[in-house]
């Protein structure tokens, strides 16, 4: 067995089953391995970019990392933007960046770039396998990191990965999460839960697994026995959602409104997530949106100890086991509104038609305001935010939901603007026939970046200005259905129910635009 | 005047007059400079790695930089790849990248990332302004940088872009490029000189400048008077080429073939390049093209300079001042091939039509191999290619070249799998309405890796690794059209013959998929 095959054999026994790659020739003994080795699925994206972003999504809904097979330097490099938005997701990765043979790169061959600088921008771990004889023993490091909720970068030379390798995976020890070895704050719990047994009134902002169903039931308890608020992330990574969890509240994106939003509180706990950071800076406003009159307690963690700590919270302001139903949103869509779309419209459509057991996909920008507010009541589903900022990140996430979840209808909502970055995400949604339905929000504009130029106090923007938020000329149902997509248009509230009825009905990717 | 108008100012007195740009609100104060400041032209580019490779080809063609315009780390990452590929083809650029702002920044918003490291990747210089009075200073550095041939990227906080400006453009010095200060080794032209005056077999491989109108006449004169043969750098920066130019052979992409085409030379000249490098190391075949019983000589610098060398080096031979016409390139076309079309006979189509004047880029990877041996007697054209083999550089580079050259055609001559990657350079094309051909070589495969793959011994690829090099389910006539660009689809010589014909007699861009 040489060491690509061992690469492939020991992250197929930690349970990694798929690969999101666009490999060269510098992974073809990787590639090779592909087939030599069984239980590795492999899909490719036509760029880096949605290879990540397709094994975030995976990693969103399957809990566990997908791997991915890149190229060298230039190839990680397109894959940078969206491993921004996993890492800021905190989801795990298993990243294999092919180099040029050890003995070839001294003579800088056109391709060799500085791969550590980029995969140190965006891992948690990376390593450049130095030896044959490091091969398995760096690879096993990657794969553990990667099973235990890190993005991993392994970086391996063409050469060392044709060498035999030192061992088997049989002769390795599985490979298992090591859970939350690291304990709970118990003293954070007691101030937390001192906080939410006074009379003060308080709001939990929870994020990252605290949006988990059980985080968010826990939530639920609390707030039965407390009476607290509850809010989310502005951009969760995995937010379950709908009827029967827990009334909740979307943290504004521009920082005058969350920080009305937050002004009532005396009190606020951040569980799961920091004390709320805005988005950009804006002279005049400031960049935490809780204020020091207000008492706050943060438990940042990522792992899944945080839902432990939640459920200690729970118990130490003697919440009862089961929450009041009437602290549970009761089932209610808005009604189909009629006429030409708009932005909140198209969200209120979204709202009233998305199936039970759906996962959202939320890259809308301006057009997922009114959305947001609607969900509470949906049925039960999953939504996926843009955790990073990092745009382009709405189609391929979908695409990896879809690969992790294939018995889910997967709907992303994307602008339009956004879903230009990673559009070949579409190639891959039709080759692997996911079950995926991209709403966009076609404006025909960097609508946000209308709002920022006014926001800057440019009222009346120049021709240069104006070209540079101005996306016109995009044929959608010719850009979908060029990627073996069907695809429609609609402009009215009618005609967008029954597209997306339809979409949802018929297996396969489907692109339905949404002329704003 | 604010810090972000002294940047366009100064940019534009120092002769730089187009941004290819995608913005966001860290940029806001630079994009409503854009409007206060007169003289520079903005194109938006749907994806950053349009802009660099747009500012590539401007550079290539216009001979002096361009400015980017980007947004953040993700902006900057996602133009990394084709800023390897115009750090390879050593051309000038002066990026500016916003910055969260320096009081926000500290609180790590989400969009926030290592900046510098990204930069550092494919920069010659960079530097991030840390002080409102360091503005100007860090600007005219950045800007000089970019005049005198570096790729130089300032990363700009947005506080310090709003603050007024410590000095005016008026009282700064004008920047002038400052040429080549550097000395010409006169001993190596003697070494030189030397070599090509013995009896033997020598070889003369040109690169960088050496390519350019002047280094070629050089070459030939030098040819007249001592019968060396002539190469080029398998991915030149800019080729000038045709009729009149003296014969010249590009150097094989395959390491055999190389070898096999250097192997009768007793002395080989490497000018404005180095000696070849192997484009990826093959077990059991050198790094370098050159063996030890070879005799040598590199002057690999990539400034101007080359030239001047290279004329003393001319001089030092006493070859004429004019060159024989016997030494030049006939004017000769192949004739129009008929029937099927397949890579080489699409090569021959184009070396058949293309004319005069043309600005042809190659990206066409495996369907490119015919073409190069054909265009030594085409009507004088440029050719510009894949100078860091970081694919998706044909179409920005051709959108850029047309914006530098408005009145001379561009034809991309472009692999499928590579175009997809920088797709979007097509709604600019549109946008601008650039004179630009893109002949998609549509082999619906990414056939430089199932090439690869069998030298690499697997001769029977299995399921994974046929989904890795598949690329079938592309509508390349509705992807063309749905960015706003008329295309065609047609598989026989003679449609090809007509497609480009009528693409080339009408204005702006068009695609013309090659159904090989």
């Amino acid at each position: 067995m040489n060491n690509a095959e061992f690469i492939i054999q020991y992250a197929v026994k930690a349970g990694i089953e798929v690969c999101f790659a666009n490999p060269g020739t510098t992974e073809m003994p990787l590639v090779n391995a592909l087939d030599k080795v069984a239980g590795m699925r492999a899909v490719l994206g036509l760029f880096e970019g949605v290879c990540t972003g397709a094994a975030d999504g995976y990693a969103r809904m399957a809990g566990k990392p997908a791997m991915t097979l890149l190229h060298l330097g230039p190839g990680f490099a397109n894959g940078v933007a969206n491993l921004h938005n996993a890492r800021r997701a905190r989801v795990p990765m298993f990243n294999v960046v092919g180099e040029h043979a050890s003995w070839h790169l001294p003579f800088d061959p056109l391709l060799a770039m500085d791969i550590e600088a980029l995969a140190g921008s965006v891992s948690d771990w990376h390593r450049t396998v130095k030896t044959p004889g490091n091969f398995s023993r760096d690879t096993k490091e990657a794969v553990a990191r990667a099973i235990n909720g890190q993005i991993a970068t392994l970086i391996a030379p063409n050469d060392l990965q044709w060498a035999e390798c030192a061992e088997t995976t049989d002769s390795s020890e599985a490979i298992v999460s090591d859970g939350d070895r690291s304990g709970i704050d118990e003293k954070w719990i007691g101030q937390a839960a001192a906080m939410l047994k006074t009379e003060k009134r308080c709001a939990l902002i929870l994020g990252g697994r605290a949006l988990s169903e059980k985080g968010l039931m826990t939530a639920a308890r609390i707030k039965t026995r407390t009476g607290c608020d509850l809010f989310y992330d502005t951009f969760p990574a995995r937010l379950e959602q709908g009827a029967g969890y827990p009334e909740i509240h979307r943290i504004p994106y521009l920082p005058e409104m969350a920080i009305e939003a937050l002004k009532p509180y005396e009190g606020i706990l951040c569980l799961g997530t920091r004390a709320p950071v805005a988005f950009f800076g804006y002279e005049g406003l400031p960049s935490i949106f809780i204020n020091d009159s207000q008492e706050s307690l943060v438990m940042e963690r990522g792992d899944t100890a945080i839902v432990d700590a939640f459920s200690m919270l729970a118990d130490a302001v003697c919440a009862p086991d089961e929450p009041d139903s009437r602290v549970l949103s009761a089932s209610r869509r808005p009604d189909i509104p009629s006429g030409r779309l708009d932005g909140s419209k198209a969200g209120a459509v979204l709202a009233a038609l998305q199936p039970e057991n759906a996962i959202v996909v939320e890259e809308a920008i301006t057009n997922s305001l009114a959305y947001h507010a609607l969900i509470n009541g949906c049925p039960q589903f999953t939504l996926l935010a843009l955790t990073g900022g990092s745009i382009g990140q709405g189609p391929p996430c979908a695409t990896g939901a879809a690969m992790a979840c294939p018995d889910r209808p997967v709907i992303d909502f994307q602008a339009d603007g956004s879903a230009m970055y990673t559009i070949q995400s579409l190639w891959t949604q039709a080759r692997e026939g996911l079950n995926v339905t991209t709403l966009i929000c076609s404006n025909r504009s960097y609508d946000i970046l209308k709002l920022e130029m006014a926001r800057s106090g440019n009222l009346s923007p120049g021709v240069n200005a104006n070209r540079m938020t101005d996306l016109s000329g995009i044929d959608w149902v010719k850009l979908g259905r060029s990627h073996g997509v069907p695809s429609v248009t609609v402009d009215a509230c009618e005609d967008m129910a029954l597209a997306l009825e339809k979409a949802l009905a018929e297996e396969g990717p489907h692109l339905i635009e949404l002329a704003l």
